[in-house]
């Protein structure tokens, strides 16, 4: 068995309205940080997963996205096995 | 002025406890999947960044991070600059 270091980034889809970013663009323009537009805010996880195989880990990390960390009608996600 | 697009990870100090994390792991284990560890949760940012070089955005993106997107009490954060 070997250790996976996954990295997974969920994010609101792109036809999405995101109310967070704006308010976010809006509190960066207010501290006069100008030239910056179309800010998006999802989350970013981190684990850890055993498994026999990378391809394991990847199956397992696609099920916990599917079935816990990603809502698929307002969100997707992209996972990214770590070297380590 | 070129577009840039920058990804920003931020996530909670490795030294801190991470309670979102610890709920999302028990969430995953109840739902059989196991091998999991170590889950840890923050913030993905994407924005896009005006600017006349690529280091004159990496700065703006660093500036934006210190004053508003992490609490370096609490977060670290890395910036990726994406070609686009």
């Amino acid at each position: 068995m070997t250790t996976y270091h996954v990295q997974i980034k969920v994010m609101p889809l792109k036809d999405l309205l995101d109310p967070q970013g704006k308010a976010v663009l809006g509190g960066l323009h207010n501290l006069g940080l100008n030239g910056i537009s179309d800010v998006r805010i999802g989350k970013h996880i981190t684990l850890q997963i055993e498994a026999e195989s990378e391809l394991s880990a990847k199956t397992k990390a696609e099920e916990a996205c599917k079935k816990l960390l990603a809502n698929p009608v307002m969100e997707f996600y992209e996972i990214e096995m770590v070297q380590g």
